[in-house]
């Protein structure tokens, strides 16, 4: 199983049509079903072009919203792989890691990158280039190099970057001495000819008009369908018409009509010897293509009105998925921080003293058990974002199914949530539990566990280390406050 | 009162000299009399040179030494100012705000920059300049607008760098439509002249070896007093002698030698009528010198041999400047997320609702009254961090000149730690607390309040509001836990 890290830019409006579908989302449901994928919406770079915060929103949003409909079941259930999802400027480790990169990264080595090299071309004075899109290669590296991608998924006009990130990678491996990163290589899709457009010449473009979208209305998709070119030498519907550079037949190659519910049981090679005999009008083909769409799209469509319609859950997609890449990239930060010298944060290291010894003295200086260490210490402020009330437990039922799980119905005074907790092992029973009031976490995101949406969490502290338990397992006692008011914040 | 910024980088061995003193820290704690002052170690600058983790870690430590050895109170009693002094990269809001001032700023302006330009007429090669340096303006640019700089100090070499902070600045603002950021002044101290080394010649520079420590040895500081360049023309000590460009009689101007114990009553006027008439010699007045920086130096040498066996107070400082830094650069980069667009992070704005329709949307999904606003949410990784422990009140009392504030003793099992809550106010008498437990937050930075050091806090909600109170003014409830392990963990 591999890492692969892919990033999109919302550029365009944001929408994805069946030319995006074809050239990258679909291989990228592939390779989910058997590696550990990270896709990210790469808001920062979009940045370089979109200055404008209502559109950069809007597209950011739309673009989440079409891959997740696209994407379906991030776990996917065949093979062993998974895709995370998130958006880059909610890991703000990617910022920190370009500027500490851009100390590796000679001039000469962006001056070479493509994307700086077609601005030029484009008559732009070079000095009116901003330095986002100079550098945009360095942010491209610290996106990758954070995650430890072995592949990155790119076209052919992308792979130099994957080579410059290689550059910066070896060069900051080689100045620090430790091999910190890791050297992707360029995944470029093999048997994926770039998707024309309804026009038949150019690549499909929103821009150019030439596109067969995937979340319009049905209507404007069948408008889209019904101007796609096919035969322009065939005049009537008994001509003998020609296939080659059909577009019509090139998106029926891909999407049906085994999909169509019209098709009454024609492959698309049946539809090609109708078409060739001059047996099948330009209508009909069409209407086998939009019948096909509409059934190949069928889930993704449903997905997209659900997502659409739930922004919570969305929002909850995109929380789980930030954690997981921050758990990630953390590692590779500290283990940057370490090899340039920045880690040692507070360990205040007299001159002539070693590292080691004078972290000792400093644990020596600090509360002997109570944990606190190094790295442990917390502000004001981030303990102000921990949320915990006192709820009354009103209910209490085992899980069915489950052999540790208790459902806890508790009451906060101006609302009532269900809590899990999994604690039948220890010993616990439900009864314990019932009307009786507790401390909760409740502002963790919500956790399904059998089906079961458990939206907080009880407090506890380690009791008594238990007889039968592993080493360490110790009973969880809990903190029962049935004297303060329900539903008041802990501060 | 205004905020002023500046930033010092760990380049040469850390160390500061005389030379550095006059020309900045000097200038530094006059202005934070009567300034609100920022003052911050620019490790992420020196990777533009510094890449050897040692050499940085010790420049850097060296650096947090000499320098807090030399401002003394951080809070000077006089006037109303202060200093926050904090390390940069513990503030990982520089970075990111560089990242997105990155897009704002044309390659031309760069290119126009003194240090690059410098580094170019070294004879390095443009090519083989690294990204750090080029782009150094932009993160200097982040380090000054997230604290919204009134003034910079800056030598007129600095002058245009401010400059172009104040471009990036402006652009910004026009871009977005909004005047985030406040344009900064360069201030350029006066009458001071670049203080020259001891061979008279050149600027005082440890690379040049012409420079008279603070906190060396006193051997090593009197070799380089007495090497100190004087009058060549004089031969005999009761020769006449000459003061003019004599470095002895221009350090003795700034230092002494009212300060020296060995000066007898005697003016720098009167040394200096006494070496013009011949009647002193070469080594008294260097006698005089040191005995001067001795003496002038004394109470930064004694911090400073407090520091570098305290290294937890160090430690303690910088923790706290980093809080105040930190709180101050988070609400700028909310404005910056806000006006660009990257600020909804999770309210998922469908393309058809307008922003504030969605947050309300989205609010109606989450639990009423639970105050789980937009951005509340917290990962588990936040709540681990959050160390939260029954203590034992072994000892309650009130503490002497304070009509609010109780001190408890409190008892982790493996430690006592002093604690205090202020809450006499609300009613409560010390003995309330006695031998009781509560929960306690036990990694947050500790807290001096009437000389005391609080090193925890009490957890409390809000109870019932007070009759007497003002509006909103609830009586904190604490959180009895008697049953629970003292100094175990809450999870």
């Amino acid at each position: 199983m591999k890492r692969i890290v892919s990033g999109i830019t919302p550029s365009g409006d944001g929408t994805l049509h069946i030319g995006n579908y074809l050239g990258a989302v679909k291989q990228f449901i592939e390779m989910a079903k058997t590696n550990d994928c990270f896709l990210f919406v790469a808001d920062l770079h979009a940045l370089t072009t979109i200055q404008d915060k209502n559109q950069l929103q809007k597209n950011v949003e739309t673009l989440i919203l079409n891959e997740l409909a696209l994407l379906g079941d991030l776990n996917p259930s065949t093979g062993s792989g998974s895709i995370t999802f998130f958006r880059q400027s909610d890991i703000r480790l990617h910022p920190e890691l370009q500027t500490i990169l851009n100390n590796v990264t000679p001039l000469g080595l962006l001056k070479r990158a493509h994307a700086y090299k077609d601005k030029l071309q484009k008559d732009v004075m070079e000095d009116e280039i901003n330095l986002g899109l100079f550098n945009y290669p360095i942010l491209m590296a610290a996106d990758i190099l954070l995650y430890k991608a072995d592949l990155v998924p790119v076209g052919r006009d992308q792979k130099q970057h994957v080579e410059i990130t290689r550059d910066i990678a070896e060069k900051f491996n080689h100045i620090f001495k430790k091999n910190v990163f890791k050297l992707p290589d360029a995944k470029i899709p093999k048997n994926v000819a770039s998707i024309l457009g309804t026009d038949g010449k150019r690549k499909m473009s929103k821009s150019l008009g030439n596109i067969i979208s995937i979340f319009e209305s049905e209507e404007v998709i069948k408008k889209q369908v019904m101007r796609t070119y096919t035969d322009p030498t065939r005049k009537h519907a008994t001509d003998p018409g020609h296939i080659e550079g059909n577009m019509v037949f090139s998106y029926l190659d891909h999407f049906g009509p085994s999909y169509a519910k019209a098709s009454e049981g024609k492959s698309v090679e049946d539809l090609k010897e109708l078409y060739r005999a001059g047996k099948i009008s330009d209508v009909e083909v069409k209407e086998y293509l939009f019948s096909s769409l509409m059934n190949y799209f069928a889930p993704a469509r449903k997905r997209y009105e659900e997502l659409k319609n739930n922004p919570l859950k969305v929002r909850e997609i995109l929380e789980k998925g930030a954690q997981k890449a921050k758990t990630i990239a953390q590692q590779t930060m500290e283990e940057v921080r370490e090899v340039i010298g920045l880690k040692n944060k507070y360990s205040f290291q007299l001159s002539d003293v070693s590292g080691q010894q004078l972290k000792n003295e400093i644990l020596k200086h600090l509360p002997a058990q109570a944990g606190v260490q190094d790295d442990n210490f917390i502000t004001i402020d981030e303990f102000a974002k921990v949320e915990v009330r006192v709820g009354k437990v009103i209910q209490a039922t085992n899980v069915e199914k489950s052999e540790k799980l208790i459902k806890l119905t508790v009451d906060f005074k101006n609302e009532t949530r269900t809590i899990l907790t999994g604690v039948r092992s220890y010993g616990y029973t439900f009864q314990y539990f019932q009307d009786k009031q507790f401390l909760f976490v409740t502002n963790i995101p919500t956790r399904k566990m059998l089906g079961i949406e458990s939206q907080g969490m009880i407090l506890a502290v380690d009791g008594l280390e238990l007889p039968f338990g592993k080493h360490g397992d110790k009973k969880p006692e809990f903190i029962q406050v049935d004297n303060l008011p329900i539903g008041a914040k802990v501060r």
